[in-house]
């Protein structure tokens, strides 16, 4: 007992020293460039962890034609970044990370040399307009750190960030004709007449403010801002490109040179400086959520110097207290990198919505003060609630109560009595299906991080899942199913209203409300209603109660399903696996399935279906790159054979995360393709949140150190860690051996170690 | 002195008893009517004095044509209602009173039986449309109350207000399609694209809420609302007409019917109702400057039952206890109508914009608290700067201080440096010339009415007349004159200038500043570099110094003037008119220029060139109907002939507002034109805001009983009063014989009583 004290102190005098002496750096192991080629839809620009300023280089955005026609190219551009571009147009301060639809990119700052231009101009000749070409050989990015030389001016531009502010270093050229251009135009998926308002003063020579309207993915919103510059401009100008508006007795002034004020659709400006060779001039660009007088004090409260060392190197500190909340050691350099770009990635949304002064802009457009939490939007939950919300349940549950809580607000603001679907700055944008927020909640709630109205939550449930009015669900409470000929992507729509009942029920559990618990246990089996017995797939109904007759379980567009078809949807039983087994006759008739899910081949015009993925985001007919599927692999743990669960999360794991640019088979998705990789190499996964239980895969690390909030640390360890020994021999949990395919979440909550022993060979845990 | 005394208090005992015993009754003066005709550009409907919420029919607005070309007839629907026509569109909520621009007709409401229609059709056929005809002999208007017959549904509509609330109640008749429509795209000079984005939510089955903002006069004006239903609505429908947006995944619901949200650019609505016969539905409609949260609290705060008739009483009694500030008798019940009428004009604007939490939008768009006053806008300065502010400083000198506190509000918010020109609705939109509010702050310092910060407005004058991109000013203070081939209208801004430069001076002077007083004292005599003495008139001059050649001193458009030619416009030295004789050669000419003035004819080419008027607004080539003329006719009072003054004005407060709809000339302008009756009315005039001197002119009411806030009492009394007695014989200063021409602001404000002895003959003052 003497010993083992001892030896105790001397470990953590070790530990400590060692963190003292030489804080650990995981942030080299962050690859921003990860997703940023084709269909990953990440940004490579600086930012803090889920910080409000998401500052970025956009390369292009393809907007819409000036005739209103759909450019179907401008779905590469939902971050503003594709690595195969060679020319910058800007650097704007918001970017969504792996969305499959867009908006943003507010507030597009561009450094200039010579000849001035208000106008981007084209990729393929960047002398038409201010933008630049630029070389990889040239960019350099890390978290909260961005760097690039823009050729066409020989200037190098710098980025950095705090949570509400972007600032900017350009050192330029010697030359008299210096530019600033401040394009209020410019945004990602900038269809014509999107720009619903732009407003901006020059308070002086070295203050601007204003703010940018527009109607889009967010019907409705505003992003106020305030921008400084570390030297007084010269001249300047601001040119109103709206030809369609009343000008009024603002005609009798030249508004646009050195006169401080204009408002209109299409506003562009420019600030003319002289610089001497490799002079800097910087910019701290604050945004609000709710005036230009809380951009301003975003900017003095988080900002007020004009050292962009010490501000990087803050948010890099930031980076790497959220980063080492888990300490990964790897077989390879490349799983690391792959684990911290996805610990990265995991924590850039949801974003922070409200200024220092805690205000913020609700969804009736009021403004509200977040009193007891900070208030977060970009909530992608048909994705995130799947694994990054549970990651947050383990490593970041203070944040995770504080979204719910956000969550919740949204809801008491919400005219439609709904919890938020896809929270987007102030607006429900309505993207995809099912009410998953009911799903973080329950989530949080049954894993005992509840600090938030447990009551008041279960109302904002149950009232989001009785709405009528919403995307078929009056059908599907009447019916018990959504009826295809009435609403489309009827199944997917079905199976997941199925699963987040269940978890109302779960909530409804906790809180001894027996009378909800029962409505909604009961309709967590509505899946079973889609279920066509006679094919073994689930298939859309109709009104009438009949299956559509015309139907392929290959094809996805127009057959009841929505990112996913039948081969993949029919396995969407998160809740109740074992009824899924039932249902296809056995465990051994899943394994069957799931084996011929991953080993046949879809053919090209089904493959045309799936959206949002590469052909490489496939195996057989899983589709990784979409999320319907993320839980599938895990299912053979509910098989004869639960191995291979290991396998084939181990290939997921090498085959659609790889460390570099083109390295995501799919959209990131604000983090859920993160959050997968992320529980797959620590070895869980949780096939139903709002279960407190989590599936065994197969951990790719070979040592993870989780430091919980409660002060507990969580170790992963590994025996006989391999890049072949993918196959788990036999678990210890602290110590003991464990038998059991799944873990508890108090086995995770409570601390203590996790050993996986590791083989060739597959073998059935005992 | 024992008998003085009692007879004293029975007086006080008596006026007290007949007070509480029976309240005066002034509305009944009142014709809302008056002006409503041709050019004055009043409303009919219903407000309390300064009311921000205005509410009143519109007949119509007769939009731009949707090719956007201009209709010229839009014009006579400044203030949304023209006596002449036969159909009403609907009751919106907010009007200019008397202005030559415009913009509002916020929130239209419209109550309708039958088909639904939700566009407003055409005058020649209200069956295309929701208006509906109406007829004068239905129709009734006070203060604070309107009422019409609605013929094409049998709706008896009524209308009442607080300051923040306009109150609807419709008698219908028995039906089961009973219709409220609101009209969100409905605005006056509503050309294409004037609504920038709309947003409306149903908060409830009895409460809506929701915003318009627009892009005209003001270019980024945000009205929020919310209304209430007395009665809850059977069904509800919202149409968005705009078909240029992004509909977003809003798509995938039917948002035209019970659909609880909305925005884009064109919004209107409908809400359903089954009725019994005369049975009544009210609606409250809350406006806010800040937001739908701020308009809730504005209802609840002003308007909280459904007691119409509480709300009208209540509006009332404000108004007997404004109007009954100055009691008068008047020869005529003619002359007592024209006489309130123009008190209740002059007490429509400026309007109180201000939340009751005391939160309004300042010019920068942010919020504000006004702490210390009421803020204002609506400052049509450079009409009122003439004769209203001045009449405020006599009537209302509290809520004169708090104007000019909200004007130095404005400033301190304004990106220009400038004090208001026009202050609108947290906008600036530069209407008009000159920097008249240095008039207002100036008059109100100089007559002791000076609670606001001295120091810190004489600060605003000084940097407001020191702009040098302001409409030529840095030309003028350059040159000492405006340029014409620089800047247009360049002779009525150098007058207008050089007045507006000795307001500043005065205050200067007030506050012992002799190095302001000294510079603009001199600026003050800039007049002089536009007198051309080779032809006894004021000329445009060129920046190389030279006359300009091609001139006619009839014609305004081009000729270096702007509301006035050069025969009127020369007069304007408002702050010196000794000098203005000098330049003449002496009394006699400026004598015999007045008389050609008043006597010649204004041929048909230059008098279309008048704007704003109609041909009875003319006396010879005198322009009462336009403003800078408005301090002309006790111009007299300077030359041999002093009593020509009241000749002429006595005549023009009979042949100029007569108790009819079409009896004022020109617009009422905010209050100036009935500003200048209720003076010249009394017996004097402020020729020169920022003197403490009055002239006098002919007093046309037989007794004015004027109820000072600092509760003392200035009577004006006549002797001989009479139609042809418009020549005052003596004039009695507290009993004593009062041999000048001018009266001091201190014998007003000191009370006292003041005796116009008159006959039909002129006699010199001695």
């Amino acid at each position: 007992m003497g010993k083992y004290c001892t030896t105790l102190t001397i470990t953590l005098l070790f530990s400590t020293c060692a963190i003292f002496a030489q804080p650990k750096n995981y942030i080299k192991w962050v690859n921003p460039f990860i997703g940023t080629e084709r269909m990953g839809h990440t940004f490579p620009g600086a930012t803090v962890p889920f910080g409000a300023v998401q500052l970025s280089p956009d390369t292009d955005t393809i907007p819409y034609s000036s005739n209103g026609k759909y450019n179907p190219d401008v779905y590469k551009y939902c971050a503003g970044y594709q690595y195969g571009d060679s020319t910058i147009v800007g650097f704007s301060h918001t970017h969504f990370s792996g969305t499959g639809h867009s908006d943003l990119g507010d507030i597009l700052v561009m450094p200039t040399v010579g000849k001035l231009y208000l106008n981007p101009g084209t990729a393929s000749n960047t002398n038409t307009g201010y933008r630049s070409k630029f070389s990889h050989s040239n960019e350099f990015a890390e978290p909260n750190y961005y760097r690039v030389k823009l050729l066409d001016y020989n200037i190098l531009a710098e980025l950095t960030t705090t949570t509400r502010v972007g600032l900017h270093r350009y050192t330029f050229p010697e030359t008299d004709s210096a530019h600033i251009i401040i394009d209020l135009v410019h945004g990602i998926y900038n269809y014509p007449e999107k720009n619903v308002w732009t407003f901006i003063r020059v308070e002086n020579d070295t203050l601007i403010t204003g703010y940018r309207q527009t109607s889009g993915w967010a019907r409705t919103r505003t992003v106020y801002f305030a921008i400084t510059f570390s030297k007084p401009f010269k001249t300047y100008g601001i040119i109103n490109g709206d030809k369609l508006i009343y000008k009024g007795f603002w005609r009798k002034f030249n508004q646009n040179t050195n006169f401080p004020e204009n408002a209109g659709r299409e506003i562009r400006c420019h600030f003319d400086f002289s610089t001497a060779n490799h002079e800097q001039i910087l910019l701290k660009v604050a945004l609000s959520p709710v005036s230009t007088s809380g951009a301003v004090e975003n900017l003095n409260a988080e900002a007020p110097g004009w050292d962009f060392d010490a501000i990087k190197n803050k948010g890099q500190e930031q980076w790497n207290d959220e980063l080492g909340k888990i300490e990964v050691e790897t077989l390879t350099d490349s799983d690391k990198v792959n684990f911290y770009t996805s610990m990265y990635h995991a924590f850039l949304s949801p974003t922070i919505y409200m200024d220092t002064d805690r205000k913020y802009r609700g969804l009736d457009q009021n403004i509200y003060t977040a009193t007891n939490f900070d208030n977060y939007t970009t909530f992608s939950l048909w994705d995130t609630y799947r694994a990054l919300h549970p990651l947050f349940n383990i490593i970041q549950p203070k944040r995770n109560v504080d979204m719910v809580k956000s969550m919740l607000a949204h809801y008491s603001q919400s005219v439609h009595g709904m919890l938020p679907i896809w929270s987007h700055y102030a607006n429900e944008n309505w993207c995809m299906i099912g009410y998953h927020a009911v799903s973080v909640i329950a989530d949080a709630a049954v894993k005992g991080n509840d600090g938030f109205d447990l009551p008041y939550a279960l109302m904002a449930c149950v009232q989001s899942a009785k709405n009528n009015w919403y995307d078929g669900l009056g059908y599907y409470r009447e019916l018990g199913y959504v009826p295809e000929d009435i609403s489309g992507s009827s199944v997917s729509k079905t199976l997941e209203y199925a699963y987040d009942d269940w978890c109302i029920a779960q909530l409804a559990k906790k809180l001894n409300r027996e009378d909800i618990y029962n409505e909604f246990i009961s309709r967590s089996n509505n899946f079973q209603n889609v279920f066509d017995k006679s094919i073994g797939f689930m298939r859309p109904r109709l009104s009438n109660g009949s299956f559509k007759t015309s139907f392929n379980v290959l094809s996805t567009h127009g057959q009841g399903f929505i990112e996913g078809n039948s081969w993949n949807y029919s396995l969407y039983v998160p809740h109740n696996p074992d009824a899924l087994v039932s249902m296809l006759g056995g465990k051994k008739q899943l394994r069957t399935y799931l084996d011929t899910l991953f080993t046949m081949h879809l053919p090209d015009e089904y493959f045309s279906e799936t959206e949002d993925i590469t052909r490489d985001g496939l195996i057989g007919n899983y589709v990784h790159g979409n999320e319907p599927s993320h839980h599938v692999p895990y299912l053979y743990n509910w098989t004869d054979n639960p191995w291979k669960t290991q396998y084939w999360v181990r290939t997921i794991c090498n085959l659609m995360y790889q460390p570099k640019p083109d390295g995501l088979s799919g959209n990131d998705d604000c983090g859920q393709m993160s959050a997968w990789y992320i529980f797959s190499a620590l070895g869980f996964y949780p096939v139903a949140p709002a279960s407190p239980n989590y599936a065994i895969g197969s951990p790719l690390v070979t040592k993870a150190t989780i430091k919980l909030e409660n002060g507990k640390t969580l170790i992963i360890s590994t025996q006989n860690q391999a890049k072949n020994n993918v196959y788990v021999q036999k678990v210890l949990l602290n110590g003991k051996p464990y038998s059991s395919y799944f873990l508890n979440h108090n086995d995770i909550a409570s601390g203590g170690e996790i050993t996986f022993i590791m083989g060739d060979k597959p073998k059935k845990l005992k």
